[in-house]
């Protein structure tokens, strides 16, 4: 997997991936990351990768020229997607995660300021995606967020493969809750039943532990969870 | 604003708070960024903050007592409020954005690995806020983006203040398309009306355009729109 990064900001890409299980991932050459800035595609002596819009309002433009020519400048490989970060993207989820993981390139555009120019979309035609319904002030973070989902569902990010899978929305529930030494702790005991080794028991209280909490925490997903199981 | 961090991965937080517009807010004072590590609150000689799960399974789980005596380490303020990220939270969304920009501490715990011993919610009592429905590999990238988009609420962080309120989720509605210079590029143009200086024309070119991009973008945020303002 190659994420190409196109940012103004490139070093705040780097950086972050220079860190922890992402950081194990790159040196194992499990994912690649990769940035474009398309400053160093402006035509102009001050560099200038925004301008003020056209129409009038606060805050600037990123300029069309620029973006596409970095764009372009980006060798496709085959089975690749190119995905806008963007607060009017579809948010991200579990599903759309695990299905960018399948792609063999994944070119992630990043904006800042008051937004792109209308026809960089127009031209790059992106998937858009957003991370939530909130605005941040660039799409690296964004985008970070969706290289660390994405590359830990590739084989050889985690330390074991099983993480994943156990995780909450893999099978469309909230977490059970975990617990490690000691067993005690201010008075607060670990569960008996994950003391007596009896694996039937352990799965069945996780299940219904579950169950409980995404009920109390994430309704609209209990309702999904149970709508999906009665239709089975 | 002070945000104080609970992670394992202090140089990654400082790290990106270094960049771009977060920088310069924090340069300017308009919020603050400490971390604490819980490592450095292990009372064993290997430093050991997670360990395995009661009841098998895979990947660590953190450590209840360096997590609490972090957390206890930590000054409270006046209208401080502790969040934990985790992907069992309620999504982030503007409304909780604006709640939180108006604390004077934001304490956040950023988990790793596979989760956290549940004793650490129990005796904290956060409150459980995830980015979306995907799993990250830790907490610190939606630590990032909560701090991003809590502190471009602040005065002093952007450089017109017009800037946040003129934002897609501001007024319900997908922002609407901007345009820089040139006038044509590859062909296409900028609209007419946003160049002819007719401040009514081009807000009602806007909101004509916000509206059926909400629409065809996000067709739950378009309910929701016309509901509000059926209402009034």
């Amino acid at each position: 997997m190659r994420f190409e990064v196109m940012t103004l900001f490139p070093e705040m890409i780097q950086s972050a991936c220079s860190f922890s299980i992402m950081k194990r991932a790159v040196e194992n050459g499990v994912f690649d990351v990769n940035t474009v800035n398309p400053r160093d595609f402006t035509l102009d002596k001050h560099k200038k990768a925004d301008d003020t819009p056209y129409g009038g309002g606060a805050g600037m433009v990123l300029k069309v020229q620029p973006f596409v020519d970095a764009f372009e400048s980006i060798q496709k490989t085959d089975n690749s997607i190119t995905v806008m970060l963007s607060p009017q993207g579809k948010p991200l989820d579990d599903a759309k995660v695990n299905e960018l993981a399948n792609y063999n390139q994944i070119i992630l555009i990043c904006g800042h300021y008051e937004g792109f120019d209308e026809r960089i979309r127009e031209i790059i035609k992106p998937v858009e995606v957003s991370v939530g319904d909130f605005v941040m002030t660039g799409g690296e973070l964004p985008a970070l967020c969706l290289i660390d989902a994405v590359s830990r569902k590739l084989e050889g990010t985690l330390g074991k493969i099983e993480s994943a899978c156990e995780d909450t929305f893999s099978n469309g529930l909230v977490e059970y809750p975990h617990y490690t030494k000691p067993r005690e702790f201010r008075g607060l005991k670990v569960p008996e039943v994950l003391l007596n080794g009896n694996h039937k028991e352990i799965n069945e209280f996780r299940l219904q532990k579950s169950l409980e909490r995404t009920k109390e925490k994430r309704p609209d997903l209990y309702e999904k969870y149970l709508k999906n199981h009665l239709d089975k």
